[in-house]
């Protein structure tokens, strides 16, 4: 297996924290977003859409979606369980990840694509030339405004996102929230301290430096 | 069980149809998005977010994310499978499955929750008061036209989305392009002759009336 990778951007992290956690060794290529390696016929040989990360199997096979390739892995190397392990754990967990996705990733990529000027006209993900538009900025960051509450009332309630251990729920929600810091100048609001005690706890687990 | 829906909305179409497909009898309480009937105290002592569809499970607890909802029905009512039979069948059909989510139902909720004036204040779902942005009726236009282009050339290769049998990502697709017809006149373009013949098989299956 091979791992088209992207060191700056969210989505690959995400499956790289996932690998870690697994322990599996996994050559990567690196593609630069930035520089828009992601949209030279080279790389869209591999991914048409031009999108990262892209899991390249033994045979060729190629899986090109987050989500899809931290499944495939899950189900191949079980363990340490990180999507759940009985029916109703497993849809908990994919509820609260998928919360994690539409609640916080999509808000502070909106901010994201819409107001860094290497995406003034690449304000969607992919091939697509798509105008940043000014209005998502605001629209964003009221959206991660309430992700911060989301999960501030979510983590006093429980230890980690989907409950009382570390899932890929925790992995998308950390990578939300190292974007917002990193790279829009949002960080976890200094009062939310549930929030503050999980993101020590799961930034210092090995798996957060990948 | 009993499933809260909506008649008109996309998500909860897509665990109706689903439910269908398994022929799960499974009661149903409706919560109508159009009058706001989501955003009332009742429902949200159910699902504080406000979105539909929602499970709820005979012990009481709840599934409040369409495919979360979708998988726990696939593990606990295995036949007729919906999400795949391996762990590479099962990466495949949630690869696709996203991509219509990705490309297909945000494009369209786009054009619908920043064209239609019942949304002009509810420009994302749920209980957020967010203006309609005009621009993404622009976006959300184009993005449609990229998706009717990208699933005809699939279409064209394979006789479902995901592959050669009808899966969770057809149901995503077909809920994606009914949306985009009945809510904002965006009909499949007459020259994809694939994906006419796709929309015929799926629409006269009798879970299409779900």
């Amino acid at each position: 297996m091979k791992l088209y990778d992207c060191q700056m951007a969210p989505n690959p992290r995400r499956v790289r924290i996932f690998i870690a956690e697994k322990g599996l060794p996994l050559p990567k290529v690196e593609v630069s977003i930035l520089d828009g390696d992601n949209l030279k016929p080279e790389f869209l040989r591999i991914n048409p859409r031009g999108l990262l990360p892209v899991l390249e199997l033994d045979d060729g096979t190629v899986l090109d979606e987050t989500v899809a390739i931290c499944r495939y892995l899950e189900e191949t190397h079980p363990e340490p369980n990180l999507m759940g392990a009985t029916p109703l754990e497993r849809a908990t967990i994919e509820s609260w990840q998928r919360h994690m996705e539409f609640d916080g990733l999509q808000a502070v990529s909106e901010v994201v694509r819409n107001s860094i000027p290497v995406f003034s006209s690449r304000g969607l993900a992919g091939t697509t030339q798509v105008p940043a538009i000014p209005a998502l900025v605001e629209r964003g960051t009221a959206s991660m405004a309430r992700f911060f509450t989301r999960i501030e009332q979510r983590l006093h309630e429980t230890e980690f996102v989907a409950g009382n251990r570390f899932t890929i729920a925790d992995i998308t929600a950390l990578c939300v929230i190292d974007t917002a810091q990193n790279f829009v100048k949002m960080p976890i609001p200094a009062s939310n301290t549930s929030t503050q005690r999980w993101y020590a706890a799961v930034s210092s687990r090995p798996s957060a430096k990948a």
